[in-house]
């Protein structure tokens, strides 16, 4: 089995491939979004694994407009501990660092870390595990990347200090996306967890509308897991809804919600039911 | 008056600031949002200018997350149109340019103009003004950049294309921030627009919650004209909304409002009212 991911090799998206779909499956990385769901839709590879929230950056809003402009539905999903490590060419000591790479987010999550090393320049770079790819392939003079541990033993790089990152509560959960119609999985462990709806609508610009929309859902007392707003294209500081409820789509009470929501909302669409992480 | 902002001089922050006070307010640039918000609590500068939305690319969640650090009070809003140039050194012209520069966000903004010039490669760097800056001091072979007119202007470049965003319906909203307990300021031309008032709350993880507070707006037919997630730090899977909705915090509907939303919620805070752009 062939999945996508976005980034280089020894990224986080990796590490969610092996919790899916185990060490068989095959990562296939690719430079840019589009490009991983691009793969999917002319079906160069089975799947896709793609990130969608991380507990303290937030949503990743490329996946959501991405699932948007794709049909495809979600059969699983995943959450995977982000460890942030600092990591360099062998032979460059803790002391002798003076540059740091990494994706900005990256950075941006162990500043207490640079607070306590002041003498460390932080350098923005597009992707963590592109930046320890690039310190051992150019090996600028004093540079480091922040990356996860799969990035080092990729690029035969060294962790000088390991679990740098600012807060231990650092979570991204991901989503396997599959072709339009596929079942959902059961990942390893999964077997008894709830199970998660994911939708996404809009609604039109009248005062209450949001409100109206939930009260399908809320009046039936089921429970919003989550639900992120998305900027609508094309008609400025209007937005789509993307919800994920907790619930099975065949299950009756989110059956009578879903039909109570297509009658108020614009649009509506079920993105998948599947097992939660 | 100094007004600090992200990012290299000639940036869209620089227009917002523009747009918000004047041009004999001063611009400070600052390489990352903590900065910023920094350089306004120890008083290096009177007013820090934030970008908090793009109609494309949806929220700037450091603006969001950082709005809750600090108890600064939004005083005003301004939507700047945000047109994307190629950009390169004097002598480049359009037939040698190979490689394009700039941040991720405005490159995934010009995908048409990609797919017309594919001989173009995109490279990820840090910063849009950033990058015309770069262009121009290393003189990379055939690099040019992509960012707004302000930045060719700045550095003494050279527009080679004019808008090659591929929406037109490209903004971004800027909020103006001042001291608590500073008033709200009356931009030129923004004297009879409608009130606004952003707030940021969090409810009890539990069925129904959000569809709860809500209600104390919408029974009182107020409209809400954006609600945001953000993770909660140190719980993960737990959220905190802000929501911008019409009126002033001084109204009685809105004061009735927030009174009722502060017995439903766990926590709320009133960011600012001021007249909406």
């Amino acid at each position: 089995m062939r999945a996508a991911f976005q980034g280089e090799l020894g990224a986080f998206s990796q590490q969610a491939i092996l919790q899916l779909l185990g060490p068989k499956a095959r990562p296939i990385a690719q430079p840019w979004f589009d490009e991983v769901f691009g793969a999917l839709a002319k079906g160069a590879v089975d799947a896709a694994v793609i990130p969608i929230e991380n507990t303290l950056h937030g949503p990743i809003y490329e996946s959501y407009d991405l699932l948007m402009k794709h049909d495809f539905v979600i059969t699983a999903e995943a959450n995977v501990r982000i460890v942030h490590n600092l990591i360099a060419p062998p032979g460059l000591t803790f002391s002798k660092v003076t540059r740091v790479y990494s994706h900005p987010v990256a950075l941006n999550q162990c500043l207490d870390f640079f607070r306590h090393n002041r003498n460390f320049q932080r350098e923005a770079f597009y992707d963590t595990a592109g930046s320890v790819k690039m310190v051992m392939e150019q090996r600028p003079p004093g540079a480091a990347a922040i990356a996860g541990a799969l990035a080092a033993e990729i690029y035969g790089a060294r962790i000088l200090k390991r679990a740098i990152e600012d807060d231990r509560q650092n979570f991204t959960r991901f989503f396997l996306l599959e072709p339009a119609g596929s079942k959902p999985r059961t990942a390893a462990g999964s077997g008894k967890k709830p199970w998660k709806t994911s939708l996404v609508f809009s609604t039109r610009n009248i005062p209450g509308a949001l409100f109206r929309a939930l009260s399908a859902i809320a009046l039936r007392d089921l429970n919003i897991a989550k639900i992120e707003s998305r900027p609508l294209r094309g008609k400025p500081w209007e937005y789509l809804f993307y919800l994920d409820l907790i619930g099975r789509s065949s299950d009756p009470a989110v059956k009578h919600a879903l039909g109570h929501l297509g009658e108020l909302a614009d649009f509506l669409r079920v993105l998948g039911s599947y097992r939660s992480a």
